[in-house]
């Protein structure tokens, strides 16, 4: 808890959490987690895209490697708990396998990402290029400020050249497993301190623009009209229902527009935009594209026209059964329920689907908030999640 | 026709028609009406509110006043025939009893407004002063550029300082008749030339503001939310439900913001407007209350807040039904159908709600299409709707 506080005090911004990637606070923050690496027993070391990554060895130097991870940047203003809680969690377990002088038949690498929060316009460039799908094209990204994340790698002290090297250190990890904040409510709803994630949710967001046709408010009848809003709420009806008809389906408008719109007149165009997530890819699609059916339907009967632009697509990556068994294990074993749940929200976790196994653990968070001040998780589910996570190693050594 | 091109013509803007009241287009305007008006045997003035007003005796000099009106001020960017309409229609009208040196049981007054489309504030005060009920602290309005109504008055030369005199000076008109171009698309649809206003419809204008809780897209379960825009939606389809569900009723949800959304977040806040209007009073008022009944049911069920925030209202002015009956007969003396149908737009017959019997005639407009340069109307139905003028002036001073 002492050192979740000491890394809050690491910021770029007075009075708030702002750690940007690449940042001189990002800095302090990799400066303090390295000491406390060290302090476990785990030499640390800044890679070429500015992970902190260290190493506890195995038993032997052909062990193989297991990643326990999650990032130390935030968004602005954010929480405490956000990724640096994972990180934590990890250097703690090391300490205590450290402290006990134990050697497991693989070795473990805690690593410190920094490029969870996008401070360029892609993010997960440090998980990616440890899972090696690292694109180089991204060095040329801007921030909002015009620097180039190449410039901003070079004076983190970083060696960009060097990144080829570290895409193809571990060919084949173990698995990787990541201790986050819910950054949702179900855990708090559960009345639980921890959850097995199942897979961290596939996305989809689009953006849908109906055109009907303006009119005056009082002279035109509510036959003759051609509403695009009135059709528009309608389709946002229709997602809500859609997501609340299936388990694990989540859907959103989030943003809504009807422009130029006055208080009288029949609106004429509407835009609003849709998120769409699933631990099942299957799901997702089968979701959308009767989605796409029901807003033509829609259109036809209301005599307007509608477009579904899709943009950002990602897949679904489901959680290891192997390695969340374990943690289900773990949990139950301090006689906790071990519920599962999917993840909503991206992690690093993702950036290993397809590469190697992997798992999560999340821990309740109050109200489900995050990504503000207000993030909140208690010591007493911290200290659950530590144990889990120390647990859950020991199994995994115990089946290795 | 000719005179509506020539009224066109008188612009603040060029290029456009843009007839602001009191601007020195609207003295163009008056000025050539004036002198329409004289051909047509009425000696014009323009009063102490900038109406102009023309007399056409009546066969005693204590014949009652029956007026003629309509406006010719436009909207920023407006069209050729809402308001000119009607009053060349009147004069043509009194031209032809002119022509034919008839004199009637009433006396004729034949007005052009110039103020119904909102230069200061508050509108209709050329009409609310004919109809007795002028307030005169609207004198201190001032319209964007920062000119009082009062300025704007002695600029046009108009003496205010008259207008209580003006006010006392139609005790009880006979009645008001007003041709307008329906802007709306009913007699298009109906293929029809002109329509019988039923009544100018009474409005409420309101805003509803719904307030749920904010969340992250992805990790907010469907059943742990509280979606302040999905209950928005909701309550829109309820809106057009109930006007649906009801003849003559319309409502219209105008504005729709949900501030700060934004694609990946639940939405904690949304805003919207209502515009209800109907030839009804009761029917509308009922139905606001309803409505406020079925928000509330809809907040409670989702678990959100719903304030509904009434605004501006206006009540419904019915036609009379004698002189409707009058308009209906002259209208199917042409062998024309007498559809009737309310007004759902504003017009300065309403300033005489409660003051002298009312009626009004519409013309049918191309696609319902008004405010707009594209408005149009043929000149058959503008000959059918002077025909309907005059025959309805025949019949009632038939039975006078």
């Amino acid at each position: 808890m002492q050192r979740i506080e000491e890394l809050a005090a690491c910021t770029d911004e007075a009075g708030r959490i702002t750690r940007h990637y690449l940042s001189s606070s990002h800095r302090k923050a990799a400066d303090l987690v390295g000491a406390w690496m060290a302090e476990a027993g785990m030499p640390p070391r800044v890679d070429a895209i500015g992970n902190l990554v260290a190493r506890y060895e195995g038993s032997s130097s052909k062990s193989p490697v297991f990643l326990i991870a999650s990032h130390i940047d935030s968004v602005p203003n954010g929480g405490r708990y956000d990724g640096t809680l994972g990180v934590l969690a990890a250097v703690e377990v090391v300490a205590r396998l450290h402290d006990a002088r134990r050697r497991l038949p693989f070795a473990i690498e805690v690593v410190a990402f920094g490029d969870e929060k996008g401070r360029f316009p892609s993010t997960l460039g440090g998980s990616r290029m440890l899972a090696g799908s690292f694109d180089p094209k991204i060095l040329e990204e801007k921030d909002a400020t015009g620097v180039s994340r190449l410039n901003a790698l070079e004076t983190f002290g970083c060696n960009p050249k060097l990144i080829p090297n570290e895409t193809r250190r571990l060919e084949r990890p173990l698995g990787y497993i990541e201790v986050h904040i819910e950054q949702g409510p179900v855990l708090e709803a559960e009345n639980l301190p921890v959850g097995i994630v199942t897979a961290i949710n596939g996305a989809t967001r689009g953006s849908i623009e109906v055109n009907g046709v303006s009119g005056h408010a009082g002279t035109v009848p509510m036959t003759l009209r051609q509403d695009a809003y009135c059709a528009a709420a309608e389709m946002a009806l229709v997602i809500e229902q859609r997501a609340r008809s299936e388990a694990d389906l989540v859907a959103t408008v989030g943003r809504v527009e009807v422009p130029g719109g006055v208080v009288n007149t029949v609106p004429g165009l509407a835009r609003f935009t849709i998120d769409i997530r699933s631990p099942s890819d299957q799901q997702r699609l089968r979701a959308i594209e009767d989605l796409r059916h029901e807003f033509n339907a829609i259109a036809v009967r209301r005599r307007v026209e509608v477009a579904m632009t899709l943009g950002y697509e990602a897949p679904a990556a489901p959680c290891d059964p192997r390695l969340s068994q374990l943690l289900c294990e773990a949990v139950e074993a301090q006689g906790i329920a071990a519920l599962k749940l999917p993840s909503g929200a991206g992690h690093d976790a993702m950036s290993f689907r397809g590469r190697c196994p992997i798992a999560m653990l999340f821990v309740r968070c109050r109200g489900g908030v995050s990504h503000n001040p207000a993030e909140f998780a208690s010591e007493a589910d911290i200290e659950v999640a530590t144990q889990t996570l120390l647990d859950f190693v020991d199994r995994l050594a115990a089946v290795q």
